[in-house]
């Protein structure tokens, strides 16, 4: 119909882009190929978006939080490590964790006898359950799940010596976002007031990548300030652009060598579903720092307090 | 209260970007402060958002519309050649023109006692008046405004030799877009139709840039075959990465060469208001283009016709 | 071959990206498709480079200068305005100009017996020489041509009355640039004294954008300072990203309402070779500027000396 | 000097970029923030470039291959496995490796007698050698250091039986650039046969992120084709933009769960100087790949010949 120099190109290329800017010098451009929700909610702006390769993603006051093409990535080793030191979890706090990724990773294993989420932001938390199934995959509707939204800390106040596992899957801690006072000395002790004796605390703990690590640093270090035990590992994930940290805490030793054939073996037992990343042998890979994160880590002593919180930002690659 | 190493930057860097590909291997990229409305309308999906230096911009499926720091110099040469060429119009009618700024010019004219706009997407309308007053200044609520909401094209059916001036002032016909098919012979058909004798018909017409003036010039062509004659000029807009081309049409001569002092006159007796860009020196300027886009435009015949309409996109330069 | 997901796309997307910050929020990127030549010269970095749409492309010190492709859109007007005006030009001085092409459009004029460039830069003119013959077309060999390499300043010290027409073809003034304190009052005083009486002075005189359009404004406020007369005119030139500005400056009156045809005689008996945007009509457009540039140029009093130089950056939209 | 309006920015914004296309919708742009040394090679286009928080990088048709602000991450876990696989390599062979980093790495083997680098590109080698001093540390001029410019393959017909350890550090199998055929079948068959009995190969293998492993993975493939052992492993280089990935082959077993301990003794008896990430704890974690990379790896069958090679692009998600 047209003549040939006017055809449309077959995939024109993306008009919006959402930059991450990994370091001053290093930008990672997200394509953002349509726009599928936004909301400015009493607490943050949404985006939820087709990001193309990716899948879907999910964004948060600007920063990216998760993608339906990798979020097992995450979400696995946010979850597992935890239930596995544990051995046989009956009730798990999930405080934040919007997508519902979390909830469904908990809800793998048959101990589980009830999970609360608490999600302080009610419009997130619907449109996550609209539009990203693929993320959740039912779990909000699966009647072991109790969805309360309320500001965690405030549900913390209520809770004491009651979850075998509270995993803090919280936004990271910009200023003015809603997080920027759950990286605290003051809420880590409200978490493992909630913990039952013996029971795990596990932390969505910033980038752990060479130029940006400081965060996560401190976050070991405050926990340490806490638990008796706590232990720092990342896996990357490719949306997040950087290797993404985590850090398990608790009163009882971790299991830093775990045995493969005995993990599987828990798994086989006491979970259901499928794993896609995480069994036994990820497990004890995951277990293992490289030597300039185990270093940086031990020579840090600073703690995040209500007077002195993280603000997360971009740090310049260290000395 | 944080300490030096993790104070925040001042003004941290935009996350948002919308790209324009102006060609192939040169790429205008908008940075957006803040998403201020966002709707996906039945027609189209709209972005109003702060772009920063540029101020307030609009963004119609992905295409930047305009921007608040610099839409007069849009809208004062979309507007006033026409009403100078016909000497005095009592009635205009809008097609298209959503932020009100088009309104807004046509208002200066007090020779005017009726206009009318016509525009297809309510929501988008809405969204202007609520989100853009700089650009509106309140033209929606002057009395002699007339705004309905309604395809241009079922609109021009039921208007016969009323108006003295038409401005077409339409997003640019993207295939699947609103205004795909009012890029031709068949539309302009029937706004010369809806002219009073001796009124004048302007289309926004698109960029006149070396690499990507193809489709411009294929509208005079398409002009001049309907009307006796058909003008073409253009001025550069920061926001829309291009100088942007116009078209004055009519079955009147246009003075290409108007005389200063007497546009001037006539801009003091028959207008009120302050024009920031445009008077006799302007407009005698906008009408002499040069000598490359005048010889684009005298060798091209091609006639944009339903069933060849133009499909806007980037084209080659010409060798 | 290769397996169907395995193969290469035909022309896989640009690597190497240079950036023009329009301002800090409008980005223009032109795309890199490969460096024909790099040099770290005694003055300044230089890269020839195709940037595929716009053919190649010449950038000193990071700023883009000119590309094949539309650099007709910039030398003609640098050139012609102030020849048409002189009449008839004998001697013509070119200050800068690397690439050669204002050379090329000088040589239009068959009425020049003598046309003498001076440049700071060997490396550059030679690379130029070799790598741009689109741009230069044998200019450098003609036996008109003199070829100087040298500071301009040293060459004005060394000249008196000598130029019919003097153009300044330079680099903006970026600090630490080679041209820093070539946008002074003082430079100027020296290029009016190495007019003949009745010659002009050319000044390529920076972008005339809204968002950035006061170096130039100040340029016309210092010209006014030393010359009886100085006119400001602009054309937008796509790899420029910006309508670029120019200052026609001399003791005699400029003919700022030429008339068409008399313009079109005089190019027709004194020049030979083609103009592509360049002859009576463009002349009278270029004259003419929009009414928002006439104001601020109107308002502006500032005059640039060695002691308050001009730094090029980008500002500030005006309120 | 200046007026406050014209101040400039303390640092102005990078100019140059330079795109790696992760996936077609995510870019990592790296800044540029001075052009250090540029050469167009016999083989390849060079570049070094001050790229800012990450230090210096080295980038090889347009791919980046190194900074030194993150080599550590990249040649220590390309060298150590292998040589504690062997134990105490007194020969290696070094296949590419153009920084120097490479040897450097090598050389903290006390065991080691002579190692022997074999690289097509002489000009790069000296221009890293030049400008890259904090990755080569002086290993080209270490007495057991031997330089050889010549194809690897050449190289390879030579030697047989000959290498504790080779290691193949090549850049990666893009179209027309210098190392499309040697990551094939019939190369690595050539390196097996240059080893000694006992001896190790290891190879540089490229990313593996979930959207961009297959090339990885079918690089495994094609070495258990020619080795009775081959180990996948990857780590996350910050400059690279995915975990890079490495595979260690041999006909003796690979340890895959190495104790700690012993690794660490084995290291501080036989090598001298620091180690920034790896030891036995380190080494523990990169033979454990995840799940999903297993699987991947299991289910995988293609071998690269010279008749099929691979080449690098970028690939959709896997469903």
């Amino acid at each position: 119909m047209n003549t040939p120099m006017e055809k449309k190109k077959d995939s024109p290329p993306p008009i919006y882009w959402i930059a991450d800017y990994l370091t001053p010098s290093d930008i990672y451009y997200h394509a953002v190929h349509e726009i599928i929700a936004y909301r400015k909610t009493r607490y943050q702006e949404m985006l939820i978006v087709n990001c193309g390769t990716l899948g879907k993603g999910l964004i948060l006051d600007g920063v990216w939080q998760s993608s339906s093409g990798d979020d097992f990535i995450y979400h696995e080793p946010l979850v597992h490590p935890a239930c596995v030191n544990h051995g046989g979890p009956e009730t798990v706090l999930v405080l934040g964790g919007g997508e519902g990724a979390t909830l469904r990773e908990v809800l793998k294993w048959k101990t589980v006898k009830r999970v609360v989420m608490v999600d302080i932001d009610e419009e997130v938390v619907s449109a996550c359950r609209e539009h990203l199934p693929e993320m959740h995959q039912g779990a909000f509707d699966n009647p072991k799940t109790t969805l309360i939204i309320k500001d965690a800390v405030k549900y913390l106040e209520e809770t004491k010596g009651e979850w075998d596992v509270i995993i803090s899957d919280l936004t990271d801690p910009i200023e003015h976002g809603p997080s920027f006072k759950l990286f605290t000395k003051e809420y880590f002790e409200k978490c493992r007031a909630a913990l039952k004796p013996g029971g795990f605390f596990l932390l969505q703990a910033g980038p752990v990548s060479l130029p940006s690590m400081k965060m996560h640093v401190r976050l070991v270090s405050t926990l340490k300030a806490i638990f008796k035990y706590a232990h720092s590992y990342n896996i990357h994930v490719p949306c997040l652009g950087h290797p993404w940290g985590f850090i398990l805490a608790g009163d009882r030793p971790i299991d830093t060598l775990p045995e493969v054939s005995r993990v599987n073996k828990l798994l086989a037992d006491k979970t259901s579903g499928e794993f896609r990343m995480f069994d036994g042998t990820t497990l004890l890979g995951l277990m293992q720092n490289p030597k300039h994160i185990r270093d940086a880590i031990e020579k840090e002593t600073y703690v995040y307090t209500l007077e002195s919180p993280p603000i997360f930002s971009t740090q310049e690659i260290p000395k």
